[in-house]
């Protein structure tokens, strides 16, 4: 499917089902409104799958893992072969977010779209595009046909997996670098409102990461309003296939988790792909870098979780598809008024004669 | 035991399980820091415990019934007899905590300390101490014998129940009025600074309540700094036993989660009573209630969720449990700096020749 099809095949929620999960969350035994987002969540979700009622049972995180070429300019605090290692140790539930997710049942798929070796670990899906992209800071970091073959790639991963509801990750020594200019040029935000620190540079390396991000901006001179030609010329393998699987996860109406910034960044390029994409949208964590409430802002979304993470990999995810659990729990099973009543004999002598009715608790 | 047995039974944290696990935290492989409060939070509960490695898996809500005889000023907008039927429904899985805890598999305890009723139904556990409180508008809600009586109840219930992690809910219709009560004479703020609109008051409705609990703080006299005075003359039953609860969860040495505004309330009365136990207190979702707001500044803690609940009854307990589960999973099975090098003949062979150590990564 190419990519203007696809992005024309992602329809906006149904509406009938979120009406008919308004409905039933009015009729649930509970002051209106008293769930809160828990709320929210069962509409949004009735609404991408057209269904009122739903199980976020299958739970899948998508990691997408590529080396950046920007790295040369010492840009990171870590090593680039943290990203194979790392994108390895994904595969063995050794690392944050595969720790969650097996801890808690998640299906994770690794999915190397760019790391710079060969990786010889079968349980990695090598959907390699290149060896790392092309160093920003002296021109595009990929061609515009690698964008498009990238974000195919996700949105493909995507479509094609048996899930209720996915989490989209990343693993990519660099990326924060790639991110804040990404979001950057978007948003047309000066490169100090959208760069932290990433896995802890020093304030030399702080520096020197901002001046970075300026130069390849200046020197590659993306058009904001052309997200694949952004994503070609400042972004990363990595970022434009997270932006795929969030489009893929929309046309095959499932939900999608955000994990952290680079991630937020990927869901904000889809969203200037394809506005009804945003609907399948669903936060987790408030990351710790600062581009990350630029990013959510702009994406109209606020966090469910405050615990200063900032890892990344997906590892928000895992907890959030507890949350969407809890949302669709709540809407499936619990009472409505007519069913709260206490219709057993015994209690019924006992009662005061003042009714449990949607009035009365209203 | 007597209450100031059991407070003084109540140690801080043990340091020594602390500093293991700060230790283990910094050689997991991943930037220091960067699972935040997920790192704290193992750090915690292996204080609470004494060792360095813990599992969250017998997690139990507490949930104390009991009603206020101030609703008879019109300060709810509930009839009375939802605190008996949704009492008899949080054992029958159809209320909002419940549904949450069953789909879980937390386990949940219903605990009368005060309806108004008897309730013949058997898995509500009969801890009766009235037919409901006295109407604290015109004198203390009960004695102080009958306080001291509330939170030995919570207390010895607490200790009793074996459990990996415990969570604080409650039922009982007026009890925003009396927690804002408590909460204002505890914090020594106006009593328009703590109190909100519990299930839904209409202007007339919230401008009452704000009005009798002025009376009822005014008539009654509560001495600041005897938490059992206060509790006795403006509190509740719930409040008192859920107080207790948070108590025993501490002096048996397991982590214990604040619910919403009242559970804070609670959790407050237990830290002044024994500063020691707020350390085995771990924060859920930020309430919509103001006053929540005030309780938790007070503890020093902040909310994990925001999720624009305000239902009370422990309904932020069953999602703040996997939090718990997460922050012990990545203390236990992430991989450390030592473990995470991938020593593949296969994988050494195209490796960069730069290392993933403990300096690289800082």
């Amino acid at each position: 499917m190419d990519l203007q099809t696809l992005i024309q095949s992602i329809t906006q929620l149904d509406k009938q089902a979120m009406d008919a999960a308004q409905k039933r969350q009015a009729q649930l035994a509970k002051p209106p409104g008293s769930l809160g987002r828990l709320e929210d969540l069962s509409i949004q979700i009735a609404g991408i799958t057209g269904k009122l009622h739903n199980h976020i049972r299958k739970t899948h995180l998508l990691v997408f893992a590529a080396d950046n070429g920007v790295v040369s300019e010492g840009v990171a605090s870590t090593p680039q072969s943290v990203t194979l290692q790392q994108t390895v140790n994904l595969t063995r539930a050794k690392t944050g977010a595969s720790v969650l997710a097996k801890h808690f049942g998640d299906e994770i798929t690794v999915c190397d779209v760019g790391v710079n070796t060969d990786i010889k670990e079968p349980a990695v899906l090598n959907k390699k595009i290149a060896y790392g992209t092309q160093n920003i800071a002296n021109g595009p970091a990929m061609t515009r046909d690698q964008a498009i073959t990238a974000i195919t790639i996700g949105a493909e991963l995507a479509q094609s997996i048996d899930a209720d509801a996915f989490g989209i990750g990343e693993m990519g020594i660099g990326n924060t670098t790639t991110s804040s200019a990404v979001l950057s040029v978007l948003l047309d935000l000066d490169v100090e409102t959208v760069t932290g620190r990433g896995s802890g540079l020093t304030d030399d390396g702080f520096r020197k990461k901002k001046q970075v991000i300026s130069q390849a901006i200046a020197i590659n001179q993306p058009n904001p309003s052309d997200v694949v030609d952004v994503l070609s010329k400042v972004g990363g393998f990595d970022i434009a296939a997270m932006c795929g699987a969030f489009l893929g996860a929309a046309a095959s109406h499932r939900p999608v988790v955000i994990d952290g910034f680079i991630s937020a960044v990927a869901a904000l390029c889809a969203a200037r792909l394809c506005p009804n994409a945003a609907q399948y949208f669903i936060p987790s964590h408030a990351s710790y870098e600062i581009g990350y409430h630029k990013a959510m802002e702009a994406l109209h979304l606020e966090p469910i979780f405050l615990l200063g993470m900032r890892l990344g990999e997906g590892s928000g995810c895992p907890l959030a598809f507890r949350v969407l659990e809890a949302a669709c729990a709540i809407l499936n099973d619990m009472a409505t008024f007519d069913q709260a009543g206490i219709n057993d004999e015994y209690l019924e002598e006992i009662r005061q004669g003042d009714q449990f009715t949607v009035e009365g608790v209203r």
